[in-house]
């Protein structure tokens, strides 16, 4: 891993660019603490759409989770998005479902399994990779959480990195069957967010996910509105839920 | 409205416990502010059982408002419960609800509309009238939240008192058909506890009445467990919810 830019941002919070392979990424790390404690890590998911695009909203969440709650997080570009290489199948699944939301029909299995099971398996191993690098950094070693969308690279992250011990998960994507199977074994808490009326994801298919996950701490919030319309107090109560289970006695700064 | 004991909680909270006519009630009011503004109001609701045996878990809510936030709350007891006298009717619907459940049996909407339509009936314009009297009272003339079980009677208050301008709801009782329709009328921002596996309450039933709801902000917080077990920091979430709405620039003290 090595970094390619730094900047300050408010709050003391510094952000710096990396390169972990061939994978782009971006560190944030609080101000450092007047008693300095190992600093609780999270990993920041997002959705397919390029780390540019994404960069206003990740670093909005990022700042807040350092600059109020003393956590670092990070972020990588997903294989397939940004300036990363496609895959061909990759491009013909995600062709199919925008033909069949475009058409009005419902998106069969055969197309989200081709859209989100690849995505997953290429994505969590990097994940992994880059989490055992960011450990290796200097003051960073906290426990780690992991937030954000594409919910089936929570699920499969949340299953099979014991380093995560807590997640947050937004059900805004379409959720391969055999995701629902893997829910059932993941037990760390979970946070998860529903929009109530996401216009590109099924509200009982989202209910029935978070029954499925064999957790025995779990919250859902449900809001009204979109995709696109969480409610900016639902970053703090996420952030809340961190602190509950990162660093029990992290308080707000 | 009578004061009939006062006490001296943590915090500097003034617990002051009334009687209006017949009805028995109790008010918790925070210590001065440094810079006086008009105090918030919440109304705690709580399940018929009487206010005896709610007032510990009623004095913690009420506490947490009060100290942490600087909100004033009230609660009365409930027609036919605690020392007030019961009405045959509602006996007869209570012997026939227990009848139901120990046999296992379904909770015919008879039982549920013979239960809970006059204690909503009779409950409402108790609170309204208590209402008018708290607001009277010096120092108490901010907005009015309304929060707690029994959600019919929340879900009536909210949409016929004016002066409740957000509710926060418990989806944990029998909810006659009827409501939903009154449901489609309360517009105030709602904040919906559910419990997942609250065995006396049909959890797809709570997520219609939390869809009915015609409020264009409304947020349902889902915690895993059974009717008693609403995890301990939904205490300070539902806080937060008021904060936003009765105060906007209230913040934890």
């Amino acid at each position: 891993m090595h970094f390619t830019s730094e900047q300050r941002l408010d709050g003391g919070v510094l952000e710096r660019a990396f390169s972990f392979g061939d994978i782009p990424g971006i560190l944030w790390t609080p101000a450092p603490a007047p008693a300095p404690t190992p600093t609780p890590l999270i990993l920041i998911g997002h959705p397919p759409l390029g780390l540019r695009r994404m960069y206003p909203r990740l670093a909005g969440r990022a700042r807040h989770y350092a600059a109020e709650y003393g956590f670092a997080s990070a972020t990588i570009e997903l294989p397939g998005s940004g300036e990363r290489p496609r895959w061909a199948a990759a491009e013909q699944a995600r062709a199919d479902l925008r033909r069949a939301m475009e058409a009005g029909e419902p998106v069969g299995d055969e197309i989200v399994d081709a859209l989100i099971l690849p995505l997953v398996d290429k994505a969590v191993p990097e994940w992994q990779a880059v989490l055992d690098a960011l450990l290796a950094l200097p003051g960073i070693g906290g426990p780690v959480g992991y937030e954000g969308g594409v919910i089936s690279i929570g699920v499969r992250l949340a299953r099979v990195e014991p380093r995560i011990v807590a997640a947050g998960l937004f059900a805004g994507s379409l959720v391969p069957a055999a995701m629902y199977e893997e829910a059932r074994r993941v037990t760390v808490p979970l946070h998860v967010l529903l929009q109530w009326d996401d216009e590109g994801n099924d509200r009982q298919a989202a209910l029935d996910l978070f029954d499925a996950f064999g957790s025995t701490e779990k919250t859902l919030h449900a809001n009204l509105g979109g995709h696109t319309g969480v409610p900016q107090f639902e970053l703090d109560t996420g952030a809340r839920f961190f602190a509950r289970h990162l660093n029990r006695t992290a308080h707000r700064r």
